[in-house]
């Protein structure tokens, strides 16, 4: 709270990331941001944050959010306005397709016919038939996440080739993160993109990563909040790299705040909000399969 | 002018660059601005701009500030406050001492005494009579500027040798901007930051530059303008480099402008409205030699 005026953040915990609401409650109480007399500050406010501990990442994306919705809320003006973006660039959203039997993924993406654009997991083994099941439902464009589920890199090409012939836009982590050779290797030699996830999470791994990856999937609760993410997507475009922004499952507040820097990016996954029953707030929608924003102040939420 | 507000902004040429009052005059009669109905739509605009012609940095240079101006005095922001920077930590500024023989370089010297760090030129033939006469009046920092001045790499290594132990702080622009591999053995070597000017234009050249000059000199006029100046910034820091902010002569509006990003630079050379008598605006002042912010919205003027 800040004169009146209140900004919203989340901090949203994927149990494998390491952070729980103990440890959030336990990272916040820590922050006093009382010393500083202005939230305009935010390259002091968030370097003195990132400061206080190691990790607590998701802790630290929900100071980074508050206070970005606080100052558009003062100045009136949602953030991608403040930020020179234009609203009609937004990107298509996909909606995600969990590993299954053929019966329930045939399921799931008829109930996902409004959105233009899947993203299918896969690594567990029934490749094939998870995408022959989309694919026989659906001729949308579709993204695959493999989440790390391929080892070997010559098998990884073989599958990345078959994947091209099925309309596939790209491969997300393909093998584990600590396979950077042959992710190098994989990445010179696919005809499709392949963008990093799991092994990807601050800026200084941006410029790393120039030469083992096509790109990069942001994720706030990953970059510690919105600053951070927006210097990642400059330094990824100046370094001729491909951009998506992602999310975990979590409330219309983090989507929206996601979504005002979305106007950047080639592809964007943020359904965490449709994901979930207990969304507490109304912000960004997704109409006609796009990410939509609206010209509320900040990050774009109100209470629902 | 956008709903009764005015944005300035200035295009200066020196003659080098190859642009001229009728190359800008007629760059910007090709500008067509009506088309957007909104002056935050910056990617768009400056997009657009930078597509209507080849070259003409400064004459964008000139839109891209007149638009940050009038988007600052819009929402009543200094820019340097919407881009979350604190006014504290400006860096001191530089004054130039031009090649000259002893008795003028002292006399300019003593007259710039009121500076904290000097900015002198080399690469005239009277290199150590230069830093010679300077430190005979003062014992300030001083950066050097050769201007392509040195021709043999192992001459100028010598040279920086000598120039460390007289308290120099970087080493600005020492060989052709042609000689890349020289640079690259010189930056390598030299116990010095080796700054690039003359051979750095825009976004693209930085990450070009990571390992051929320890830092880059960014100029509004070669940058064409505030965006892809901030740009340069993160980029370059995503790269571990070096960066200093400079200006051609012009007056204090685009001093000013420049000015705006100086809390996040290691060196300024700010000095370009004390050159001249004809300062249309009053802006950004040298207080005790720093780069003093105001609060007044956009890039921080009034016309004097």
């Amino acid at each position: 709270e800040f004169e009146g005026f209140t900004g919203y953040g989340e901090a949203s915990l994927p149990p494998y990331l390491g952070e729980s609401q103990d440890s959030v409650m336990g990272f916040l109480k820590k922050v006093k941001l009382e010393q500083f007399h202005d939230p305009f500050l935010l390259d002091d406010i968030l370097e003195y944050v990132d400061s206080i501990d190691e990790g607590n990442r998701a802790a630290k994306a929900c100071v980074d959010i508050a206070l970005h919705d606080l100052i558009g809320k003062l100045v009136d003006q949602p953030l991608y306005r403040l930020w020179g973006l234009n609203p009609v660039h937004t990107p298509l959203t996909s909606f995600t397709i969990g590993i299954d039997n053929p019966e329930v993924v045939k399921m799931k993406t008829e109930e996902a016919s409004r959105f233009r654009v899947l993203k299918v997991k896969l690594g567990g083994g029934n490749d094939r038939e998870m995408i022959n099941t989309v694919r026989s439902v659906t001729s949308v464009p579709i993204y695959v996440d493999v989440n790390q589920g391929w080892k070997d890199k010559q098998k990884a090409l073989d599958m990345i080739h078959w994947l091209d012939e099925q309309g596939i836009e790209f491969v997300e982590q393909p093998l584990p993160k600590e396979q950077v050779d042959d992710m190098a290797w994989l990445t010179e030699n696919s005809p499709l993109p392949i963008i990093a996830d799991e092994a990807f999470q601050r800026i200084s791994d941006v410029a790393r990563f120039k030469d083992v990856y096509s790109g990069i999937n942001i994720k706030l609760m990953k970059s510690t909040g919105l600053r951070e993410a927006h210097k990642m997507i400059t330094v990824a475009r100046a370094l001729d790299m491909k951009v998506m922004i992602g999310c975990m499952t979590e409330t219309s507040c983090a989507v929206s705040a996601a979504s005002q820097l979305s106007p950047l990016v080639d592809w964007a996954d943020l359904d965490g909000n449709l994901l979930i029953n207990n969304d507490l707030y109304e912000g960004v929608k997704v109409i006609d399969g796009k990410v939509t924003l609206n010209n509320l102040p900040g990050i774009g939420i109100t209470k629902s």
